[in-house]
């Protein structure tokens, strides 16, 4: 599991955090995880002043076990959401690489290699929960932006259409 | 989905109210029948003073997708009772039905009709969401009386030695 978060200033997305939470790590039960889940999503919101949750809505899983844990931590972290009264978005994994790198079918490799040209930072790990998840927080600012710009014929809500806009963030 | 109270009076389940909430029936998103979930959730320990939640935990699934949308309810209704700081317990479909009836492969219809017995209440829809709610919070309270009771042999954990302790439930 991992989370991401960004900040917008000026219209422009700046990288704040990313972490991935190995849960497998820590010998607790199920339940016992969903309530770490729960206290600590309440305290990221708390602490970061989060205005906006958006998360992956998966279509396809490992197996039925894993989507049903899957959907309980998600579950928990949209509870966490609509108690601290914000907006939740979600979106589909295609939408989502396809948003950062203009094209659906990208590996995680890319996605993290786009996001780091975007929101100029480095990243060196192995494992992709926190890009993942920083992916999703960064669709939905396309998402949002597109949507405030109100096109006139239907966009491409995506990475290319914002680096049209911002051609000096390709090389920092 | 449904939710069944009882109450445990002098170590005696007594049916309180069971409900099923036919969420496709409301025109709302995803997402927003979440937060319904949440809500009424909160309401419902709140109103009836609940002490411990039973969540059914089941292996199978029609498909993926409605296993991710069950673990998204029962994530946002297990946060709410966190939130409320109840402790959550969960238990397999084959458990719960051997619980009520002594045997794991029963059908909804042999569950409701043994529930009914035991609890003193008549049921008479189609519909089995709310008896498998009521069905869940009952195997918790048989789970939790074994447990208290110690027994120094494995016992049944069931109907049949609720009802050898109490012969007269079965002719109320």
């Amino acid at each position: 599991m991992g989370f991401g978060i960004i900040e917008i200033i000026n219209n422009q997305p700046k990288y704040i955090l990313m972490e991935a939470k190995h849960l497998n790590k820590n010998r607790t039960e199920g339940l016992e995880k969903l309530g770490l889940i729960y206290h600590e999503t309440i305290n990221i919101i708390q602490q970061y002043s989060i205005t906006d949750v958006a998360i992956e809505a998966p279509f396809y899983g490992k197996n039925i076990q894993s989507m049903l844990k899957l959907g309980r931590a998600q579950g928990i972290a949209i509870a966490a959401a609509i108690h601290q009264k914000i907006s939740v978005h979600e979106y589909a994994p295609r939408k989502i690489k396809q948003s950062i790198t203009g094209r659906g079918s990208s590996s995680k490799e890319q996605v993290s290699s786009m996001l780091q040209r975007i929101l100029c930072f480095t990243h060196n790990e192995k494992h992709f929960d926190a890009t993942d998840a920083l992916a999703v927080a960064l669709c939905h600012f396309f998402q949002q932006n597109n949507s405030a710009n109100k096109p006139t014929k239907k966009s491409n809500n995506s990475w290319s259409s914002f680096i049209k806009q911002n051609p000096d963030r390709l090389n920092p």
